[in-house]
């Protein structure tokens, strides 16, 4: 048994509660270096806690899916926030949950896409639920801001039944 | 008076007296997400120190240029690294300078050129001395990894003479 997980487009309210979006539209920013740059200043809450934390800076590779995509687990960082920026204009998908009591509630599955401001990537807020990277149509590079350190930061949670993502329709 | 600065190819060695490459090429990796992603792991030190330091997401938009490029002035940043990593497969210029008693002394300019392994950022190591962002062709979207919080995480050093950029050939 298993149950679909529609997708909806990604905004920036419907995201709030699992962190924030990077992306360039709808950011404050002002004028550096002699007006030759546009700074769109501190977009994601970066948040690394425990013992020796460090920020880390990776990039992902990231094996393109396809519906049907199974969602069997999703997984948190109870020490540090966890940063995607795609490094290729291609739409990718982003599935959250609340936690409820210490796992996840209902999962709800976003369709990230480009747009005419650029590229968007997503900060998962420390302990937020989240299934690891769903690229789509090809291999795909992610810039990604993490947290190293001292410490257990992961905690995986299998679902009983998983979700099913069958289509890449929004709404 | 002006004096010519040529430019040269970025490589992991002669850009490492500056800071990091931040790139896949030639950098460790490992297949997490049960075999789905290779993570290229940790590709840059970053730096937050002072009073009250974060570790600040944003995105810089900047203007392209074009040769005769003037390099007036350099700058620094005494409290944390500063990561640069193109949004876009377009080449950059990088100019960078070692500390001589407080000031840059002979400035070095690098071209950066996207290769088949993907894009290629850099990250400054603390209080290097370094140009402001300098994009090519067209306007053109850097994720940059820097240091917010409080004091004074400036310092500007302008030449009696200017240097120029006068062509993007190295060699």
């Amino acid at each position: 048994m298993s149950a679909k997980l529609h997708l909806q487009l990604l905004t920036r309210e419907s995201f709030a509660p699992f962190g924030d979006i990077i992306t360039t539209r709808g950011a404050d920013s002002f004028l550096i270096n002699n007006g030759t740059t546009r700074r769109f200043h501190d977009l994601a809450r970066v948040e690394t806690i425990g013992e020796a934390p460090r920020t880390l800076v990776n990039i992902f590779r990231g094996q393109p899916f396809a519906p049907p995509i199974t969602i069997a687990m999703l997984e948190r960082h109870p020490l540090g926030s966890q940063a995607f920026n795609p490094l290729h204009p291609r739409p990718w998908i982003v599935v959250v949950a609340p936690d409820i009591d210490g796992k996840p509630g209902q999962p709800q599955g976003f369709l990230v896409r480009p747009d005419e401001g650029g590229l968007i990537g997503v900060n998962y807020a420390r302990n937020t639920w989240h299934h690891p990277l769903v690229s789509l149509e090809e291999t795909s590079d992610f810039l990604v801001v993490d947290r190293g350190g001292e410490g257990v930061n992961l905690e995986e949670f299998f679902f009983d039944e998983p979700y099913v993502i069958t289509s890449l329709d929004c709404g």
